[in-house]
């Protein structure tokens, strides 16, 4: 260490590290470029052209920071949630949402309960600010509602997260299973409720949306259905108290301009996103044609990806990945048993997927020598 | 509070508040849109045409994550500066950047130097962090480097900020000064010398950059003379322990993936920064006219703003700008005595300084009675 720099023990005790390694960094070790970008979840159908439109436009005036309260943006998601403004903030991400939501919380030696082998950048925050992260296990590929209550209650945690549909499985719990489970939280016990992935949900997977409820902030994103996740933008809808906490700890010029105005031109698109919803549909259906066509099975996905169990232990998944990436196509995979069975592939293009559909036999080929 | 809102001590103790009112929400207050926007240190000029271009294309594909090491961005930053990749970390502004900074070093009680009335969004991140600030006055309307390093020797800081240039002064040191100041740190203490103005500073005025020094961070920005405020990208330039130190608080997605396609092109077009920079240079020239066509003076400044003195207390210069404000001229002012004689104002367009020189003489007028 630096003599001149004095790290918080805090500091000094964290590695540097990275939750995801880019695809990009694996193209420079390769030399070259993947063939079909379908790992991290990012969707190949790209933003509303509305959205594309604004961001192209709001280029040229970028040379004025943002509205540090983002009036306007709030004020259009709050009308299309039917709440009001300051049941909304908004953030460079979900991921810097559960970073300032982390930094709220949780001191060293907080307790917080996740489950083994979700969001790892949740993980990361969570460690970053000195907290004990206390994982249960998923149950039959899901979390496990129950699970995380009981560790809640028994570590005394101000915190507990939950993905509903879940990250890496995509798989997912009725919103009535949900509502009752922030109905049995334990007194003092706040529920992050990740629902990165709700635009593709199917009816009746969402808990009502009620922004009384103190114990519950669900975050959601520009990233996925909508096809901004380079533009760094997400939004948390929550108790006014809990959202004006936010204003504590955010860098209120941080979200960038340009991303505010693709949101917001993204928001008034729905057509585009029933359009997104229903390619995701129908490429997911496709994956699992070549999942089976292959001797494998797809778990059923609420999300823009599918979970191909790959039929053996994580070893043999890990060298199926592996395969896949020699061949160009870019996917990734849990990395927890007995999830990591699994290879996690993004929806596509038709191109993305033919080339999937090319590789995976050769990539299994290879795998089982 | 909310009972399901379990905030540490720390974020329990912080306000809810904004380094910063915006604005746009001055805007909405007075029911109007300013007609000159010169109070917030942006640059009316805009980023490089060729920087536009790049985030206009970028826009399409910002369905793609951002590569989390930035690594084409960092190579062109380092053969900028002469300096290695590892020399340089890219974050969300200056600000992004001074928060993960104060985070690495800054806990409960850990004193900071800074001095009164200097930028107070790091006066923000250190209270965030639970950091005790301690302040030194300005000298000459100048940040004083001996005042700083004596309160840093005092207080045992590991952390001393100062801006060269200085906002909201506008005033700067001698690059052989700073030099000097950094030899002189006392043990354990790392200076973070905000350079957001070196591209408007004159020959002389930036100390060598020398990046195998561990005590010295240098922050530097693409909102300034690059027009690219509402981008949120920036970087630091240090001793590669320090930038790695980074990494492990840093959101590795975080920077938004169009602002890093604008960057890279803004660098590569030194012909418009050298226009901008001519450009302000006349600006502010013609600021100091209206300012003598007035009675009053304007300071000499090594950035894109220049600080008028009104030539009385604060409360006065208080009553010019409100006086300014009412007519549709944004500006600010110095926070803190006997710098808020001042008022600040940026360099802008023919048609803002027009609009500044015709509202100045009533808003004078009007603070006289």
């Amino acid at each position: 260490m630096l003599a001149a720099m004095r790290l918080t023990p805090l500091a000094a005790s964290l590695p540097a590290t990275v939750p995801f390694v880019g695809p990009e960094a694996q193209e420079r070790a390769m030399g070259r470029r993947f063939v079909a970008r379908i790992g991290a979840n990012e969707s190949v159908f790209g933003p509303s052209p509305r959205a594309v439109a604004a961001m192209a436009e709001a280029a040229a005036s970028v040379w004025m920071y943002g509205d540090p309260e983002l009036h306007e943006l709030k004020a259009a998601i709050a009308a299309h949630h039917g709440v009001r403004p300051e049941n909304v903030t908004v953030g460079e991400g979900i991921d810097g949402l559960l970073g300032n939501l982390v930094r709220l919380l949780v001191a060293p030696g907080t307790p917080v309960v996740s489950s083994a082998g979700a969001y790892p950048t949740f993980a990361y925050h969570v460690a970053g600010f000195g907290g004990t992260l206390v994982n249960v296990p998923y149950r039959g590929d899901a979390e496990d509602p129950e699970a995380l209550l009981l560790a809640a209650r028994k570590a005394g945690a101000p915190l507990v997260y939950l993905a509903n549909p879940d990250n890496p499985m995509g798989s997912w719990h009725a919103g009535a299973r949900i509502a009752e489970m922030i109905a049995r939280l334990p007194g003092g016990c706040l529920l992050c409720l990740d629902e990165a992935y709700a635009d593709f949900a199917p009816e009746g997977a969402l808990p009502p949306l009620d922004v009384g409820e103190p114990r519950v902030i669900r975050m959601r994103t520009f990233s996925k259905a909508q096809g901004m996740a380079g533009a760094r933008i997400g939004y948390a809808l929550g108790h006014p108290e809990l959202i004006a906490a936010f204003d504590r700890v955010r860098n209120h010029f941080g979200v960038n301009a340009i991303a505010m105005a693709g949101a917001l031109a993204a928001l008034g698109d729905r057509a585009w996103l029933a359009e997104v919803v229903a390619a995701v549909d129908a490429g997911r259906a496709r994956l699992a044609g070549i999942a089976a066509a292959n001797g494998l099975r797809a778990l059923p996905s609420a999300t823009n990806f599918v979970a191909v169990d790959c039929g053996r232990d994580g070893g043999f998944a890990r060298r199926v990945l592996e395969g896949l990436v020699a061949r160009g196509i870019f996917v990734r995979k849990p990395f927890v048993a007995p999830q990591d069975r699994c290879i996690r592939v993004t929806v596509g293009r038709e191109a993305d997927l033919d080339a999937f559909a090319a590789a995976l036999p050769e990539a299994l080929e290879a795998a089982y020598q």
